[in-house]
């Protein structure tokens, strides 16, 4: 049986299905059909909403499970007289909120993800410039960098970077280890004097020849043999400079992002 | 008075943090100190929690607030007996979700961002992949996009397609419109031929001119005479070829990218 979940929201319903996501990875064996209805912010809308959650529940047969981030009271009402199982993720909490912060919330509809001020927005954009111009060697200076990935070709560093701009404002660099650096087993001068800030990151070798495979099928850099000499090498090298290392093959990238910024110390508000 | 708030998690603490942000911008007058407590996986981690939790409400003479995301019963419990405020953003629902969907649950500690499959990881990378090789204009072929954001110089392009990519695993590609185009009123004809999944990006000229100022200080392209010119060329081009147009002075990327993907009726979860 096929379970549809919406995700109903004033703003972009991003925290919504989060939260759902995270809540329904408990429950393995159902399968579900995800609808997200973002920018409900009148009567109109709400109600729209409902006649779809209506005609999910005549189809399925089965109660919509409704994750609903609407923060007007009215328009929440609106939305439990539909004929969906209604989780009001934020509404349930506020009341506790208003008691413990001893000030009256001012209803700022849709703000869960809007722009808190021009700095924050400019770090955020200043650090996924730093980024690029930081990613795949491009650039060897790391100066100005919070954090630099070192690693393999294909061990998730750049995306791991990018993340971490984009959510944290954190000048991220990644490096990707040559074979010049393998066959020499140091890290090259410029990497080493910023080593107090630089993590590994490793991944299985028949991971690695699998996410190279489709990259470039066939090729020597995608054979089992290569990948397995570069992690084994790499490991090594990294090991020797006593470099902290971080398994990504079973890891997602908010993960390494999370574990990396705890081993350096890096903290940073999400964006 | 500022007011401590944790975000406490088995796992990356992200989840908590979100819906965290969304529910305290309900509350603009309240200054606080944020704390994230992620990995809390034993009853070791849980009473280190406790403790500083313990330790900022003696600090703040008041109670600290706490996002918790635990999904072990026992370590939530734990928590609960901190003098904090704690509010339970999964376990409150839980039960609800369990009588809704006929099943029990089947706890699975910290997977609320795990990587679900390797199909998915791939998706996520490919598309970051794409996002970068069609990224100001490095590539003009524009087949295999989902969508294409134009508009002039440091409106907002590159880490809203950053975001797509990362996040819902989008092709999304961008052009950044040059002099040549806004002297010649239409879109290349490589951008023509794909008119259907263009949308613009526009952006309000004091601001470009404040971005842009941080870029290159005191460049003719940074001064408001060129980014009103620039600005007001790019919309009516926009208009003219039928493109929709978004603005993004006072919007976050998430609502950007919501906004172009409902636009466009590109559908798909997000990682």
């Amino acid at each position: 049986m096929i379970r549809t979940v919406f995700f109903v929201s004033d703003g972009t319903a991003i925290t919504g299905e989060t939260v759902g996501h995270s809540m329904l990875t408990q429950f393995a064996d159902v399968d579900y059909k995800q609808v997200r209805v973002p920018f409900v912010n009148d009567r109109a809308a709400a109600l729209e909403a409902v006649a779809q959650i209506n005609a999910a529940r005549k189809q399925d047969q089965a109660q919509p499970i409704v994750f609903n981030t609407i923060v007007d009271e009215e328009l929440s009402a609106v939305i439990r007289s539909s004929s969906g199982v209604v989780l009001d993720l934020f509404a349930t909490f506020l009341q506790t909120l208003e008691n413990a912060l001893g000030v009256k919330r001012q209803p700022r509809v849709g703000h869960g993800h809007g722009v808190r001020d021009f700095e924050a927005y400019e770090d955020r954009m200043k650090a996924t410039n730093y980024a690029l111009a930081h990613d795949d060697g491009i650039s060897l200076e790391f100066g100005q960098a919070d954090l630099v990935l070192v690693g393999v070709s294909r061990s998730g560093k750049t995306p791991t970077c990018l993340f971490m701009a984009l959510h944290y404002g954190v000048n991220a660099a990644n490096y990707p280890l040559t074979e010049d650096d393998l066959d020499e087993m140091r890290l090259p001068s410029f990497l080493r004097r910023h080593k107090h800030k630089i993590v590994g990151l490793m991944i299985e070798p028949e991971r690695l020849a699998q996410i190279r495979e489709t990259r470039k099928p066939g090729s020597r850099y995608a054979s089992i043999k290569q990948c397995r000499k570069e992690v084994e090498l790499a490991e090594s090298l990294l090991r020797m400079e006593g470099i902290p290392i971080f398994q990504t093959t079973h890891s997602s990238i908010e993960e390494i992002s999370s574990r990396v910024m705890m081993e350096l110390g890096v903290q940073r508000e999400m964006f």
